[in-house]
C-alpha cells in the first residue's frame, strides 16, 4: 500500500509534507528543519512579492541541499464596488479605532488587482531559482504557466477539496494532489465547488478520490501525528500534508499568541469563517471572527477583505492581542504540541512503526 | 492496537456494528443478516413504540441467536408555542397542497409530549425482552435508567461528538462510545455543544476522543469498506458503525429512491438540515431542503418539525417522489453499493486484511 512514487517522486525521506502556511508562518529555519528531518519543507509564498520569493528561496539554499518547496496563490476573479468597499470600512472601523488605527475609506480600487502580475512574477522566480517543486492553492494555473514549468521538471502539486476538483487537477498535468478535509485549518483551497458542499471530512474524502485519479494523493486536515500517518495511508493516500502541527513547532514564525491559542484550545473551538480575508477558512474562534459573523453577508471576497483587515491583523499581533489576529487553526488541537521539527517528524514515525495493525485478529 | 475489549465485551466476531438508523430501515432481516454475518445488527427503534419495539426483537429472536443490540433517542427538553407552531404549518403548507395533502393548522402541542413516556417504556421492554446490547442518542438517560440497565447486564452505548461529550458518556456509566464525525450521514448526535463546533472530521475527533477517555471507542460517518476499517483502528478505535454502507444493502428498508439517490450521489451532494426534524441531520439536497433552507429560522425544534413533516414524507415516500422524502447519507456516497450484507461484510474483511502497512519502508 505504501509504494515509493510519492517519496521518489519529491526526493524525500518520510510521507509527510510540511503545509506552506503563507503569512510569516514558514520561515527559512522551519522550512529546513523540515526539509533535514527528512520530510519536505514548503514556503508559503501566497502572501510575498516576486523578490521577498527570490530571497526566501537564495537563503533557503543556503540551509539545506535537500529537496523543498513553495506553494503560490492562484489569482482568482473577483468583482468588487466602492460602495462594498465603503461598506466593508464601516463593519472594520470600531475595530480599527479600538486599537488606535486611524480610520479608512479611501481604497482604490485598484490596490486589489496586482495578484496576477505578482503570481507571474513568482512563477518567473521559481523557475529562474530552480526550486524542485511547486505547489498551488485557490485553483489551477494556466496552461502556459503548467507547461512552462514542467519544461523545466518542477513537480507540481495541486490542491482540492472535492473528487472533482481532484480530477482537474490531474486533466491539468499536476504530478501529485494535495486532498483538504473539512478538517483542515487556514484557508479552503475550494475552486469549483460550494461551500458547504466542499466540507468533505478525510476519512469520506481520501478513498473517493484515489478512486478517480491515478496521480498520488497527499491528505491534509487534522493530521498531527503517526496515528494521523498511518489512517492517511489506509484510505490510500501516499503521504500527508501537516499545518497545525508545524505550526505549533519551536521553528514556526506563527506569533507567540497563535502558538499559545492551538495549545490552550479544545477540538471544538475552531470555526469557519470568511471575516479575515474573504475566503473561507478554519481558526480558533475570537472577538473579531464573532464580531463579523453578524456582517457576514457585507464582507468583500478575496483578496478585498484581506486588504482591508491587513493593518488590524498586524496592530493586533503587535499588541500581543489575540482578538483581531487569524488564529488558524485545523480540528485537532488537542494533540498539538511545542517541539522542534526534529522531534515531531521522529515522534511520527516511530508512532506509525508501533501501530501494529494486528490484521491477523481479523479471522 | 486491534484488541479484542469491544469484540468480546459486544460477542462478535468482527468490530463492525451496523447504525442503527431509525425510520424503517433496520428491518429484522437486515439486522440479523448483519449478526449472522458476524457483525452487530442494531434495531433503530427512534420512532417506534413500546409495543412496536417488542415485536421487532421477538421477530429478531426467532432469526439469530447471535448478539444485537437496539438504539433508543434520549428524550430531550424543547419549547414552542401555538404560534410557532402554526407558522411552521404555514411554511409547509404549499408542500402539502402539491401532495395533494388537507392543510393542517390544528396542531395540538401536547402531541410532541409523549417522547418520555415511550422511552421509559422501550426501557422496560429492553430489560424485559434481555436484549443484550442498548445503545442511545441525542443524550445520556438519568442515573437510574443506567443503573437499571447495568443491573440486567446489557451493555450500554454512548453517542458523542466531541470529546466533551464522550466523556460525559463514559463518566455516565457508558461501557463504550460512538464518536460520530461531520462526515455522518442522518442525525447529527450532538447533545452539549453547538451545531458548528460538533462538526469535526474523523481524522482529528478519534485520537482526540481516544487520549481522553478509557473505555472502547467505535467509529462512525463515512466509513464504507476494508479502508475505512484501518483507517479508525490506527487512528485509535477499536471498531466501526456504518450507516450508508448497511442503508443501500439489498436487506434494508430504506425506500428504493433513497437507495438510488445514494448510489446516484457524489461525495458533495449531501447537505446539513434541520428541515426535516428540527434537529440537524445530513441527507441529500432535494426540493424540500432547499425550499425550507429559506425559513431556517423559523424552523421549530425537535420533535415538533418532525411530528409536522412526518405526512409530508410518508406521502412522498408512497409516491415515489424523492423531492419531499428525507435522503439521509453520509458523506461517502461514490462508495455506496447495492449489494448483500453478507457480501459487504466480507469484502471489508478482505479488503482490511489486504492492505498491506509496509510500515518497514518508514525507515
Amino acid at each position: 500500500m505504501l509504494d515509493n512514487t510519492m517519496t521518489e517522486l519529491l526526493k524525500i525521506e518520510y510521507p509527510i509534507v510540511q503545509a506552506p502556511m503563507a503569512g510569516g508562518i514558514t520561515t527559512s529555519k522551519l522550512v529546513t528543519e523540515v526539509s533535514n528531518s527528512g520530510g519536505l519543507g514548503m514556503i508559503g509564498a501566497g502572501y510575498l512579492t516576486a523578490t521577498q520569493t527570490r530571497e526566501q528561496i537564495r537563503e533557503i539554499k543556503q540551509l539545506t541541499s535537500n529537496s523543498f518547496g513553495i506553494n503560490l496563490f492562484v489569482p482568482n476573479e473577483f468583482k468588487v464596488t466602492e460602495k462594498e468597499v465603503k461598506l466593508a470600512n464601516e463593519i472594520l472601523s470600531p475595530i480599527r479605532e479600538q486599537l488606535n488605527l486611524s480610520p479608512k475609506d479611501n481604497f482604490e480600487i485598484s490596490t486589489f488587482h496586482n495578484a496576477y502580475e505578482t503570481f507571474n512574477e513568482q512563477v518567473k522566480v521559481v523557475i529562474k531559482e530552480k526550486v524542485p517543486i511547486c505547489s498551488f492553492t485557490f485553483g489551477i494555473p494556466s496552461k502556459e504557466i503548467i507547461a512552462e514549468l514542467k519544461q523545466h521538471n518542477i513537480i507540481l502539486i495541486g490542491t482540492a477539496t472535492t473528487v472533482r476538483e481532484a480530477i482537474e487537477n490531474e486533466k491539468s498535468g499536476m504530478d501529485i494532489v494535495v486532498v483538504q478535509g473539512s478538517e483542515a485549518g487556514g484557508h479552503r483551497g475550494t475552486f469549483i465547488d460550494g461551500y458547504q458542499e466542499s466540507l468533505v471530512g478525510l476519512m469520506s474524502l481520501i478513498p473517493q478520490v484515489v478512486d478517480n485519479v491515478s496521480i498520488p494523493v497527499i491528505s491534509a486536515g487534522g493530521i498531527m501525528d503517526g496515528r494521523g500517518l498511518m489512517a492517511s495511508l489506509c484510505l490510500g493516500a501516499k503521504g500527508v500534508q501537516m499545518g497545525t502541527a508545524f505550526l505549533t513547532c519551536i521553528e514556526s514564525g506563527a506569533h507567540k499568541a497563535h502558538k499559545e491559542a492551538i495549545l490552550h484550545a479544545n477540538e471544538d473551538q475552531t470555526v469557519l469563517t470568511r471575516s479575515f480575508s474573504g475566503k473561507w477558512a478554519r481558526g480558533i474562534k475570537n472577538k473579531f471572527i464573532l464580531k463579523m459573523s453578524e456582517h457576514e453577508e457585507f464582507l468583500p471576497d478575496y483578496p478585498v477583505q484581506n486588504t482591508l483587515t491587513q493593518e488590524i491583523r498586524k496592530t493586533s499581533s503587535a499588541q500581543n492581542n489575540r482578538d483581531f489576529m487569524s488564529l488558524w487553526s485545523g480540528q485537532s488541537t488537542r494533540l498539538a504540541k511545542n517541539q522542534s521539527v526534529e522531534i515531531l517528524i521522529k515522534n511520527i514515525i516511530t508512532e506509525a512503526k508501533n501501530i501494529n495493525l494486528d490484521i491477523e485478529a481479523l479471522q
